[in-house]
């Protein structure tokens, strides 16, 4: 079968290996559709930056390159391993691709998404969502529901660590938001708000490209903060108060010490973004408002079933911001993201 | 009747002035005992400090220097104004001596302790603790317990300060804690801790004096951070995991910094200090363990409540860390707690 697989840094290979055999409690699943995440970017152009050691078995999964990529994918059922019954061939499904040990302090207390050695199904496992086959066990399936097709299916993942974010916020309906920047995890972020009830949510977002997308799934709020006063916009748009939640997705130092100003009192910042430097805060701020800064990270796998139920009810669209290349122009998709020509990409694998 | 005035920066003068008389729905009030506080420090050394502006009345109470200091305070209620039916003469009382507005964006939602223009009875009103006799709105009142004496009364404000950022950190039983500083509210957050249902609570603190305080309290895991590896001890202590929150007592920088490697997976840390510059935090730390670094201020009337209840269980002592002066050494005592020498002061009012 064809498989777009990572052997080193700038080395990713589209490639014929052997299709992979469904082991008891397994399923195969013949993939359709694969997004490329910002981790995808990272392994390729700067592998030493996600922590992974290479040359090494990775200590959960024992994988290590060459390996298959692709950890946002859906599929369809074709085979199953030996005592699978809940599941049937012919299952549309997107995949919860995490593994963790179960034992550790993060696991223990059910946080195996922040477990250090989290391998996925597709960035340190054995297969992954860029081959026309994989296998998984059972229990990492998710079945789609019949209004939910195929390219949805593969943006669940994404759309899940937007939906935990929202979790880890504590955010109520009613109360307002403000989300720094409006790439695909801000992109989640509002539709992950929208589907909790919270209805005024300000996007901040830079470029002109990105707040057009903004503008095709709905989003009213948009703030240039280049030629707009970021602050007074809030204020404008929250009778005054401030929101109670700011999710920083843009990962900007300066956009995150100043996210603290646009809080109301007992607000919150949630980081989603990657930040390599330590940034200025003001305790002082956060003690007289009683603000707090938090960050979020993954998902927990009942996300998954909350976006595809969310998904269901209709509350999310491809449209305007997901484009679809086939697998064999990966590497270019990974230059056109990396020079942030195109918001969020699918590779076809059928 | 006797009284502690604040006039001007380092200027507060025991002097005679006119007994108040309580107005309808108030209270007068005998006093017993008047806690100092940092915030009384704060006015007498560097009232600029402070945020109040001295040279107009305040916007919330009207009033203006020279004014009566003193609002962590207790005594008997020897007249009733007019109207006031739930208390009577005799009653034993703490006051929770806040003023606000009740109509922005804080007090609308009931946090009112964040309120910008909050004033206090004893620091920013028309009277105080540190005079023999004092009115206050009935509405103000808490009624002490048989077994809950008047120097014990006094110390019902600090105590709420505390147990109020407990509530903040939203700890549960069985978590563990690190209180960062053992000065008065790093001792209300161990009695608060230990009266929540945390047992693990350890407590670092450089001055040996305070250790010595924090073991009459009964304070058992205690941390010289100069000579120890914090990090060392808090792992021996929690199984390796690190401890669910961090309160910031202490206010150094540095500290601050490194209360979040001290953190469990979903730890906080609860800043309780003074901070006057911003600090350096990690978002990528705080992502990655999905931590966060929030600001608890002041309390809400029922932490007065709760902490009185508390107070009647025999879980508060005053033995080892509170000491007491008469109303004329008021401002020695100032210079006293300034270098360090002692702890927490009581003063005398009668």
């Amino acid at each position: 079968m064809k498989a777009a697989r990572f052997h080193a840094k700038e080395d990713v290979r589209i490639e014929h290996i052997e299709q992979p055999t469904p082991g008891p409690g397994e399923v195969k699943i013949r993939t359709a559709y694969s997004g490329i995440c910002g981790s995808d970017l990272h392994l390729y152009f700067e592998p030493e930056s996600t922590g992974l050691k290479l040359d090494r078995p990775h200590p959960t999964t024992g994988a290590m390159p060459p390996q298959v990529i692709g950890h946002e994918f859906s599929g369809t059922i074709v085979e199953l391993g030996a005592g699978v019954t809940r599941l049937k061939v012919g299952d549309r499904v997107a995949v919860w691709p995490v593994y963790y040990c179960g034992e550790c302090a993060a696991c223990g207390r059910g946080m195996y998404n922040v477990f250090r050695r989290i391998a996925f199904h597709g960035l340190s496992s054995h297969g992954g969502g860029m081959a026309e086959y994989t296998t998984v066990a059972a229990s990492k399936v998710h079945v789609l529901p019949e209004n939910v097709d195929l390219r949805m299916g593969a943006l669940v993942e994404p759309m899940a660590v937007a939906w935990h974010a929202v979790n880890v916020s504590g955010i109520q309906p009613g109360q307002s938001a403000l989300i720094s920047g409006g790439g695909p995890i801000g992109i989640g972020l509002w539709f992950a708000l929208r589907a909790r009830g919270v209805n005024t949510v300000l996007v901040s977002e830079p470029s002109p490209a990105r707040r057009a997308a903004l503008t095709q799934i709905g989003a009213t709020l948009l703030v240039d903060p280049l030629s707009e006063d970021l602050s007074a916009r809030v204020r404008a748009e929250t009778d005054d108060r401030g929101v109670d939640v700011v999710f920083d997705a843009a990962g900007v130092a300066a956009v995150l010490t100043d996210s603290v100003r646009q809080l109301a009192p007992g607000g919150k910042v949630i980081v989603v973004a990657i930040h390599e430097k330590p940034v200025e805060i003001s305790p002082m701020r956060l003690v007289v408002g009683e603000l707090s800064v938090g960050g979020a990270l993954g998902y927990l796998q009942p996300d998954f079933d909350a976006v595809i139920a969310a998904m269901s009810e209709g509350l999310y669209t491809a449209e305007g911001w997901v484009s679809e290349v086939p697998i064999d122009g990966v590497v270019d998709a990974f230059h056109e993201l990396r020079s942030g020509n195109l918001m969020k990409v699918l590779v076809s694998t059928q």
